[in-house]
């Protein structure tokens, strides 16, 4: 069975984009088109907005993922939001090592195997091919190279960079044979998600294309069905 | 016009206490013991649950507070919670230096700032009074001194170190004369409580002895009332 | 007796200027000026070069300061400076809080105390008048404001914002009466020295303006005289 | 050829021992051992001896590395190491992602790829088996896992976790046919380093058991002389 691609979406921290109203129209928009394509869609909102947008793709398989989670255990830690935190606002995985809020090596380690017993899924960022390698030894469920360089300007890593995703997929996949991988880092369009599985990834991670869009659902339903174009 | 005493509570990331349906509760017990004691009540939950805890406190005069805020304007910023986040949220306030997440003096500054222009009000701890003072110096809303060492001990700052509590107000009025001063750290019950303003403060920052409490609504409600007592 | 005015060097890591014979080509210069006008002179090169910049001055009134030190006791630390590592290497004393290594408020008290236990000095920095008066409530020796986005500019604080230096003074005499004050950001020849003195401040923090000089001597004598006509 | 066995000697920050007199003494005590055993031996000391321990070893092979570096370009970094810093103090390593100073992954490699550069050699610590092979898809010169719960105790990794270090071999030489597997953690006498040697290391990374060694010559030539033995 051939696996779904995936269109992963970080809200990251636009104001107002990412919060209230629109954090809500975003997430309306992506259960459309999931439920006109199909396709898997991850989204993931601000900390303070999750139990909302739960509640919005409630019913369909869209999962709502944390946008990182701070390598702690619950207790007294104020202001700390441990993977506990995101399993009790019923999320269904976590972004972690964004190049907007880098780990360290250890805490990777340590929360990827958390999450697994917590149930939460992981998708791990990476900023070049070797990083992204080193991070699909921990076994993790997904893999997202995105060179930091590319990140919010539009400028496609699939065009701009295709070795960095050629060059990922081959030397992840000399360490782990079942990881899905991802890429991001200016995708803008459906066309630039086509081209970025055509290179062997499964998907994307994007941002400000869609979050900050006049019409975030035309954006993701291209992406979509380019995504399935790709796949075939 | 006397000050209403100040009862915040802290619910730092305990499992499962400070989640879910447990929050839940412990915020229709504070609702409960806000409308028959009209004590100024302030809730700092975990990010995740903030704008459930607005729902339930709607209508009263309880104030929802972040636990935290990180220094950033908003933006490509994954995982972290700038003020405007906060604000989106329905928050009224955000808990700042929090001895378990420790600012630097110039992030506090800006924070403070910010917060007044975005009108959420800011409670300033400190662990220490010179470093009460020097917070003071910078005009937030409420300046807390919690000695770390006594935080989660159930040994009462106002019993163990008076003298913090005694010494902070007097070097803190020395430099702004208006900021609410409280104090925290082991705060277990309502005596405790009691001695704490009788010290000097207008009320206290508590945490595990609410959060964790068998009844909360019993622990509340005998702070609230000491707290009444105190201050006539 | 008047003070001496003070003209702080702050190395900083310019390669391969703050290193090497770089490094002590300037402690060299330093040392002549002092021996022809008797200013007050603070070198602060980095941590791997404190000890033969204090060979170089020996016998002078030169003081050399670590440019930070990490809030932590001795011990199971590694790569960590504790305050003892720099009392060990020989040095006077040390800057706190610059601008590009910014410290946790309790920590900065924390090494206030601890270095005045251990006999060093402490310059602390700080961003605006505000945070100098925060800082100067704690007792340090000296508090130098910087805005930070004046630092390397060339634009001397003194000219382009005469008010953050006069607003410091009069912020920072409202709660400490003998810190002594400096300002920095921007510094780049005697005129600006000799101005920031006339606006109240005891001398200056340098970087860039000597550490990358072609000829350092020319620089720094010229900042003495004017410093010493400034203060007369 | 055989490869030599390796004794490498994180100074760490102990007070008195790690600075001044004893550091020289501990330096000198190394080379005794190597002009006695010509065991290969990797000396960390803090910054601000790495010049003085450097002129003690000079004519020897002993390698003088710096305890870490920050993974910062030169420039206006106040009190910040980077590489350049260890480079012009003549240091020929430097120790990185310490369990006591964690490095986010895109440092780690960012820092290992310049040290390359810059002719540094890298050994880069773990803490479990799979983050030392995450680090060996790195490519550093020599990587050295530590379990952190035994740092220190003097219980040696060697017997209380053999299965870490038989693990971390055989993990890292799936990805890593050349690097250098150096494991650590309660190592205290030579049969501690034979028997880790053994495990299919090439040799050790120790802290207290010499550092604050009553004898430290005694010490580090029972090592050597062991390590010789297991490497026959």
């Amino acid at each position: 069975m051939a696996l779904k691609p995936i269109v992963a979406v970080n809200f990251k921290a636009y104001y107002p984009y990412s919060f209230g109203e629109y954090a809500l129209r975003l997430a309306k928009s992506a259960r459309k088109v999931w439920e006109e394509t199909g396709v898997r869609i991850i989204l993931a909102p601000p900390y303070t907005e999750i139990r909302r947008i739960i509640e919005v793709v409630e019913g369909t398989e869209i999962e709502v993922y944390g946008q990182h989670a701070d390598p702690i255990e619950p207790g007294a830690r104020t202001g700390y939001i441990p993977l506990e935190a995101l399993v009790e606002a019923g999320a269904h995985g976590v972004i972690l090592n964004h190049s907007e809020h880098r780990l360290k090596l250890a805490d990777i380690n340590w929360l990827i195997k958390r999450a697994q017993k917590l149930g939460l899924k992981t998708l791990v960022c990476a900023d070049v091919p070797e990083t992204g390698a080193a991070v699909a030894v921990l076994g993790p469920d997904m893999v997202a190279v995105e060179p930091p360089e590319l990140i919010g300007t539009g400028i496609p890593v699939s065009k701009a960079k295709p070795e960095v995703i050629t060059g990922s997929v081959e030397l992840i996949r000399r360490v782990n044979k079942n990881v899905l991988i991802l890429t991001g880092a200016g995708i803008s369009s459906g066309d630039d998600v086509y081209a970025a599985i055509k290179l062997g990834t499964i998907g994307v991670l994007v941002a400000s294309a869609i979050v900050k869009a006049k019409k975030p659902y035309d954006v993701i339903k291209d992406m979509a069905l380019k995504a399935l174009n790709a796949i075939k």
